[in-house]
Order: C-alpha cells, then structure tokens, then sequence
C-alpha cells in the first residue's frame, strides 16, 4: 500500500481563500483592509525573492502591503526607528524583519522590538512565551502550517505519539508545544540523540527539520504513521526519475511504501508558510480592532 | 540490587551553601546584599508558611528580605503600585508574588508586571520566552533544581531518554526545556497519553509531577533509570512502615527495586526549590550589577 500523498499547495490553496473572505468581511466592518509590513535591509537575493513573494500573496488576498527597503549599510538606529514607526501605525497589523540582516545588525535584537501583537512571525521572546505558558498569540506560521496539514489529512494528534526532529527556536521548538497544545505525547529529537531511527519508529506522526537530505529512511517509519517533511534541501541534480533537484529530509520513495499520509517537497509544507503568514495578519489585524 | 536515594536536603544545603559564598562576595563588590521581595496577598494560612520559608532562608544566607503583606480586599491598583515600586528599587534583586491571590485579584496578570530581570520564579512570559529560545534569564526554580540533583547525582543527561510525566506550566514544560538543553531526548507525558506505562519505560530519566500518590508504579520503570519525584501527595495517614502521610507520585518502595537512582518525598525535590530561589535571586543581582 502506497501512503496518501498530503497536497500542501491544495491546503494553501484553502487557506488563502478563507483568508480572502475574512479580509473581505473585515474591510466591510472597518473600512480599511488588514496590513503586513515587510522590512528587507540590503540586496540579499534570495532574501529579495522571500519578500516578494509576500507582498505578491498579500496583494492577491487583500492585504494591504508596505514593502520597506533599507540599504545594506542602514544603521541600527535607522531600523528601530522604521520598526517603532509600524509598531505605532494602526494602518500596520503585522510586521516582519527578513532575516538575516546584514553583519552590523543584530537580527534577533530587532525582531524583539517589534510588538508582539503585530509579531505575525511569531518570533518574539513575548511570542514564544504566549506559545509556552498556553496564552493566547501569534503562533510560527510554519509549526502552525503543519497543523493545518495534519487536520487537512484526518490525522488524529491528540493522545498519538508525534516525534520531531530538530530543535531549532523557528521550527521544532514551537512545533512540540503546538502538538502538545492538541494532547499529542510529544518527543524532541535530535543529533544528541543516541538512536534516531528508533526514536523515529515509535512516531504516529513523524516531523522532519534538520537540514539534511533524505537523512530519514523508510525502516524509521512505523506502518500507517503521518509523515511531515520540513527540509528543503538542493541536490547538485535531481534524483533519478525525478524534475526538481529539491528533496527534503525524508526518503521520499522509501516513505511512501510505508507512511499512511506523507507531504512531499516541493509542495508539502512550503506553501504552508506563507498562507499562514497571511493568515495571522488577519487574526492580529481582528485582535487590535478588539475582536475575538 | 536497591536504588541510591537522592537527598535533597544534602543538595540544597550545598546550594545554599554556595549560595552563602556568592551573597558574602557580593556584598564585598557591592556594600549591599542581593534583595529579595516577597508579596501575600490576604492570610491564607498555607500561603504565609511558604512565605515565611522563603524569607527566613533569606536571612540564612545573607539576603536581605522584603516581607510585603497587603490585606485580603487589597485592590488591584494597590498590588500593581507596590510591584511597579519594587521594580524600580534597586535594592530588590528578585520579587515574587505568592499564588494563589484572592479571587478579585488576577495572579497571572500581577505576576507579568514583574521585571523579567528580577524575576525569580521565572514565571513571567518573557522568562518562559527566553527559556524557550535558550537566551540568558531566571529560570524555574523546581526544574533548575531537579537539573542541579540530577548533576549531584552524577546522572548522565546528554543523549539519556528523558521522560516528563504533566505538562504545568509551573513544572513540566520548563523541565522539558531545561533538559532539551542539556542535550536530553525528551518526551513530555500527559493525561492523554495513551499508554503511560509504556512511554515511562522507556526513561533513562523519569520525572513525574501529576499530584496523583503512587501513579508510578515499578514496572513502569526502566532498570536502573533515574527517578525524580516531583509530586507531594497528603494520605489520610501514613502508609505502613512510614512515618510521614505525604507520599510522591511514585511508588517509592516498588521503584527503590528498580531504579539507579530516586528522590525521596520528602526530602528529595521539595528542598530545592527554595534553595534555587536564594541562588536565583543572587544570580539577579549580579546580572542587575551589570555582572557576568
């Protein structure tokens, strides 16, 4: 039996739609739309592509965007300023700062000054307090793409065994205490663990965020588990039988003969990040207006 | 072959131990002593005990002690100046409002408006923030001192399975990260795990804090694991054979056969946590000095 194959650009797809409604419907009760603000200091390209792929989805949901560029050589004082500024307009709902930012900055030090009820990245020490003590927040958009992912496929998190793999601040820190939030027993693993494919196999549903390619095999994964693949990661060429040099952290082929739902890569929970992005510019938009 | 018990008593009287050195050579730099504020609220019997713990261990080791006590019908206004007083004070290193408040009070809400940097319970969201993304600030003290009586006993905790049975946010989620940050794989169990038995036996470190008497029975227990008790449960009287009607959340005499390694109730992790809260309230001082 081959695993359900979980369609992230389907789910995005659904997602931005609702988005657009509730854009439509808060536009009808305060005559201005939700905004994001992006901050991109220096000419990083990809950094570039990042943030205009952001202003483009805001564009097409109804978000009203403000694309600010600074130079590369923009000082400390310069950024704070320009961050002070949007924590203050009420035009600005959400605002994040492109990491990284150029060596003289400080990108964890600016992401902290931005207020936490505009912190659409969920990247603030206030944010992932809100997240830890169970409070309400802005939550990752990526951990919380991934939730979306599971309901979207019928996977039951609550009372399974979920196992993620990778402890960084951005992904697999928020992601354990979101399935924990949902009554999963969760385990974080990771290159300190002493037997990772063992870890891996008691895992109903199996988080991958290290960074390495096709680093989980077939025999880590138990029968019928969730599969989540977080890597991206960019082969010298594609694998044979394959078009796109991209493959993430799990072996793709082995999984599927195992799995019972899995995310590919592209496609799995790449285009999770940005539709959840828009998504909580909207709840922190509702949030400032005093709703919910 | 019998388990080592743990003695807290002996670890927290070396904590303070420490603690008594690094208040004495502050006091050398400084020409004052580290200061820790304690605030009641109302006469709850329970609540002033515990107080009156706190600020005599103060005195035992050199702290100077702010012992605030307003009346039951104290107004909100009335809390929130005394705490925005003691913020400002710079003779206070650490502060700490004792839970529960009366009901026309909001505990969660008073104890946020302390000075993460004079936090020492570390129970603010932005000490659960800086916890979760491993940036320096005051941590909890219960799991710090389960951290410290794992290290006394010479437990191994990089790359052990470490277990954590409830996920308060008091206990269970900081002792997750702390361990998470000493490079433990770490599972967080629950009342919603679907097999509980199962899960603890996996544990080279088992820590069960679920305040429910003798949950954890010995065959939940992996020979020769570290067990830390977390839970102190009143009998209606002592068990056979005991003196004491407090009993833990384990079932001492069935784990002594089994484990490496178990605290005892009492006497195991109830005398660090006051010990922490002394060494937590040096550790803010010298960060106020502008130390370390």
């Amino acid at each position: 039996m081959s695993a359900t194959i979980i369609d992230g650009k389907q789910v995005a797809a659904e997602v931005r739609a609702e988005v657009t409604r509730e854009v439509e419907a808060f536009v009808e009760r305060h005559g201005r739309p939700p905004g994001l603000a992006t901050i991109l200091v220096g000419e990083d390209a990809a950094s570039a592509v990042y943030v205009g792929g952001k202003q483009r989805a805001c564009a097409e949901v109804g978000i009203k965007g403000f694309d600010h560029r600074l130079p590369a050589d923009a000082s400390r004082a310069e950024v704070v300023a320009l961050i002070e500024r949007l924590n203050a307009d009420p035009d600005v709902s959400g605002i994040l700062c492109q990491l990284p930012v150029p060596g003289h900055l400080d990108g964890v030090e600016l992401t902290n000054l931005i207020d936490p009820d505009k912190d659409v990245d969920g990247l603030t020490v206030a944010s992932a307090g809100r997240l830890a003590l169970g409070l309400p927040g802005l939550r990752s958009c990526t951990p919380a793409g991934v939730i979306r992912l599971l309901d979207a496929a019928g996977v039951a998190i609550e009372g399974a065994e979920a196992v993620v793999i990778g402890r960084s601040n951005l992904f697999g820190k928020p992601m354990a205490q979101l399935l924990l939030e949902r009554n999963a027993t969760v385990t974080i693993a990771h290159s300190r663990t002493t037997d990772l494919a063992d870890v891996a196999s008691r895992a109903d549903i199996l988080i991958a965020a290290v960074g390495r390619a096709e680093m989980v095999r077939g025999d880590w994964i138990k029968p019928g588990a969730a599969v989540i693949d977080v890597g991206i990661n960019r082969l010298a060429e594609p694998p044979a039988g394959r078009s796109s040099a991209l493959v993430g952290d799990i072996a793709f082929d082995e999984a599927l003969a195992v799995a019972g739902a899995i995310t590919p890569v592209p496609g799995g929970v790449g285009p999770m990040t940005i539709a959840k992005l828009l998504d909580n510019t909207v709840q922190a938009a509702r949030l400032q207006a005093g709703e919910d």
